[in-house]
């Protein structure tokens, strides 16, 4: 990937920092003729947006997306589409204590080692405003997948807490404020979030994206795998230390023969009688669904003191105040969900071209 | 990354199938004048060998390495490096039987499905005798790193068993065929993959590779930072099912305070006092060790019979005879080493281009 | 290059419409801690701007160039630099007759075989609209180039005059409408264009780039060669149908005695007796100047009535009416510059990240 | 285009130095199952091969190519293709005595600049050996671009000869040793060249490649334009001095109305009555002939003594011994073909993935 975009041929390139005038980004090579307006990006920037309970972030961050170039009478053009989110909610004072200090865990400290400089102000470029672009290039990214890829994403563990898979049910996922597909979980999480927020701390979290109605054929050995870019695309957000897919790290402890996938035959179809590989094989699908999971670690802006230096090289202390996310990976689900929307219609086209 | 080379100023092209005459790999943008002979290659690639021991594959590989450009009197010019190794092991009828029918597990199913073709001889592009190539790449990249940065992979864990990292002991890791750092656990782990190797089966493992030595500033968020660039390149080798870095997917369990690393100072120079972060914060390098963790999940060519279908859509059985490998996971830790150098490699010289 | 970017290193991305609310471009991969300010790159759009002399269209093209990321207390972060231009003057009725025609020798044909769709307002993104954020971008590239590197955009004929290369003086080109350096062929000029423009005609033109101070050893074989990259550079400004380097077309007519470009010693550095070689050796900067020229063919939205078609597959006639250019040559002369200006720049970048 | 790769989709690394013992070229994303063995690749190799009269080179240069991967039972499978030519003659000692000095008009001199070391012998990768590679991939290309495109090269101009357009016959093209389409040039160009040789000199060339057949549509505004691919693969051909399209620099002689090719119907379909846009228009290609134009300029090896120096900074003489080419651009005519199929085949290939 380049520094600034990703993809191949569905390629967007992101700009624009927390704490200047707007963010946008550039979606190049969209196939042309495909219906698209801002509400249909709207309504997954809407998924996003904090302030909507009381355990994410209650910055007000309306969101509002334009499109200004790449669709003329309601479809795409083909050429550049350029999307634009004006910043509205900027409240410079909350960091401005502390322009000299480094926030342990957050990228401060590295951020001024390799350029010299660095915008304190809201973590500049690495904070996670940046990623309400990716969100709306997802919606593009829809359009091109087209109906029958149906993508779900959702949080399988705050903490200790891992959901109960035998009671997952997607119609959960939007009905309570964490993305739980496991009702039972939902309230657990909720006593013990409230408890991680009062003490002014925070708490890690795994998020599980899944895509349905993927072709097979999806990837291309060695190099363009669609794992390698799918691993690339979630480890690229804000906050994550790990990718795993299908059975992922816990194929470590599995023998041959409880891990390969057996095949047999349904309905003229090949069927798989269990789904170990997380619908890709060898780097491409299988047609089984996709199944991609990612942790998020606990936020560093917490409300208890650190040890730090600053960037005089003195000892201190850092002290973050205001508003703070207890659990940053709540709000990770609809990134997730819009980075493998953008990595499929890329590897759709890819396939496409060489082997359509 | 394109689908045959990966990296963007230190790029890697690979080609050649396990049962084609050769394989081969051109290294380009190498800076000139540096030391390099085939000999420094080599030791690389005969620590890859197997054959070593009764617990890797029987297959005699002596993978000689050839430099035919890029080197002019023992030293590199700056033109491309193309290397070659012929393969002399390749015993057709050990896979005869099987050019119909799918392997489960493995990507002969989805090979087919993309391509509407497949090399069914040894499990052609897919299978493990690229990554020779890759060792021999990484050892060119150790030449751009220099001598200050040091690589060292191990492996953590064989199926449930799990190293003692109070015992970690680099010398240990090649006193032993498991590449294994905790003396005790090579013990244990000989006698448990003797059982599986009888048992013709295989199991999972997962493999850490530290780089040290690394400065910091490498990365260029946000589509290249470096653990993203790290995830694809250790999802992209055969089998891995997923790629953690630092604390990986414990962090999810871990609060803001217990995971974020605190910085003090010590002989004048900024010292974090953990590593749950892995060496990179915001996808740039901190300095601290760079940290990277995979999972290779357990070969699917095994000694006892699997349910699949064949090409033309009948259910079938299918039985893999000949050698085989218990343990796939334990060749892929100077796999892991070599992408590890490759990685940097390329993130140096493109950190140099635009802060150096 | 990718289809809305250019470059390896110093990477732009340029959207926008000529009809749409805003053009802009993003600029990827720029050293920190440069200065940069608005006015830095408004210098050269003002350059640009079309009104100011009666050879030149009459539309009012303000272009005031916004920076709104990438830029903290007047010097680069590193981070992408986005820049973004209102589009103020966009008087769609000079267009809106011809939405079913298609304009002989412009794209409009080609953009609807290729997408099916075409945006018939001012011609969309073939428009030479898009090309002030290349001239901003090249604002950008001249602060990496730094001040030893300078460049000098000219134009050496229109129609059938040339200028006499005796007569060059580079203090005369700011000194008449038309970049001329030949203050004799500047009047021949005027009378000229003054015949064209009241027969509602236009004429093509060929414009110089001369760049000087360049170091040796910019461009890499083969196929990053600086010249290969100029060509293509030149060739995605509009309207241009060729691009030749040094003695270019003239070289078929040269013998290799008379061509080659001897070496002798001059205080203390190589120095070469001629410039045939244009600057560029075996695609490497020799430390000559680097000399590009690039034909600019007359625009086709002239006064007569053209033979045409239109989307139903009727023959048809159509009249442009309005506003037109009668050489655009003229106004692509500070594009060249900028285009000489990014590819420098990028291969300074290559060069270090490499060699230096 | 990479350092050593062009091409995005369909895309080719070559690698190699004429005195390495081979030269390679890894050809990637070819679509599967397209017939292809070595005798499609060795047809246009044959046709490139030097010795055939005496106004080309007289080394001895067998040029067999080798297909080591790629293909299966006489089909691409899809991943990448590997080509490989040994190199026999390479008589080291024709240039042994000239390993201090600079030859004039050659890359000696900058690759000395860039890298601080060159391989001297038979101009290592400045070579014009590295072609050979391009005239194998092109034959793969042409299996991409199927039976109806056709390219048809040829050269146009010797010295200050040009051929007189109205006797163009494509039949002669291969009757005579100069791919002259214009009988009587054809024996001007005899007896001009058997002078230029015997004084030891060299000249320049112009060489002239048609694609019919081409669909309209390929090539993406604004970076991927058909023309500036075009361009920079021309441009990358060694002693390449200028690339134009269709009417190239003589359009800035030509008006608007002359220049706009204007559309008619003829048997329901679009139909141009000229081809001054050299079947491009704003970078897509128009279903027209594509017409692109390239000039070699005369090698710098010649049997005249040149004023030069060494490396050590002395002024000093050189002088080239024994084979030399008095017309390199002679054989420049399969390596234009070669990139014209190449840079088709890409576009094609994109072209399909965004709107096929």
């Amino acid at each position: 990937m380049s520094d600034n975009s990703y993809g191949k041929l569905f390629r967007v390139t992101t700009w624009g920092e927390s704490h200047g005038p707007s963010i946008g980004c550039v979606v190049d090579g969209v196939p042309p003729r495909l219906s698209l307006c801002e509400a249909d990006l709207q309504i997954f920037l809407d998924q996003r947006r904090p302030g909507q309970n009381r355990f994410t972030t209650q910055r007000q961050e309306p969101d509002q997306v334009q499109i200004i170039s790449g669709v003329f009478e309601g479809v795409t053009t083909g050429t550049p589409i350029s999307l634009i989110i004006e910043n509205k909610d900027q409240r410079s004072k909350d960091y401005g204590d502390i322009k000299d200090k480094y926030r342990p865990g957050h990228a401060d400290f590295t951020y001024m080692e390799k350029y010299g400089i660095r915008d304190y102000r809201g973590g500049g470029r690495s904070s996670a405003r940046e990623t309400a672009m990716r969100v709306a290039a997802g919606g593009v990214a829809r359009k091109v997948l087209g109906d029958d890829i149906k993508i779900t994403g959702a949080l399988v563990q705050i903490g200790e807490h891992k959901i109960n898979r035998d009671n997952w049910d997607d119609e959960q996922i939007s009905k309570n404020p964490f993305w739980c597909p496991d009702a039972e979980m939902a309230k657990t999480w909720e006593a013990y979030l409230d408890k991680i927020r009062k003490a002014g701390s925070s708490i890690g979290a795994v998020i599980e994206v899944r895509a349905s109605g993927v072709p097979a054929g999806l990837g291309a050995p060695i190099y363009g795998k669609l794992d390698g870019d799918l691993a690339a695309a979630m480890m690229s957000i804000n906050a994550v230390k790990g990718v795993e897919i299908g059975s992922g790290f816990e194929t470590a402890a599995l023998t041959g023969e409880e891990n390969a996938d057996q095949i047999r035959i349904k309905n003229d179809k090949p069927h798989f009688k269990s789904n170990h590989a997380g619908g890709i094989l060898g780097g491409i699908s299988s047609g089984q669904d996709v199944v991609v999971r990612f942790v998020v670690k606990p936020t560093s802006s917490i409300l208890t003191p650190r040890d730090t230096i600053d960037n005089h090289g003195n000892e201190t202390e850092i002290l973050t105040k205001g508003r703070h996310d207890p659990c940053v990976g709540i709000r990770a689900v609809p990134i997730g969900e819009a980075m493998m929307a953008c990595v499929l219609a890329d590897h759709i086209m890819r396939h496409k071209a060489q082997c359509g």
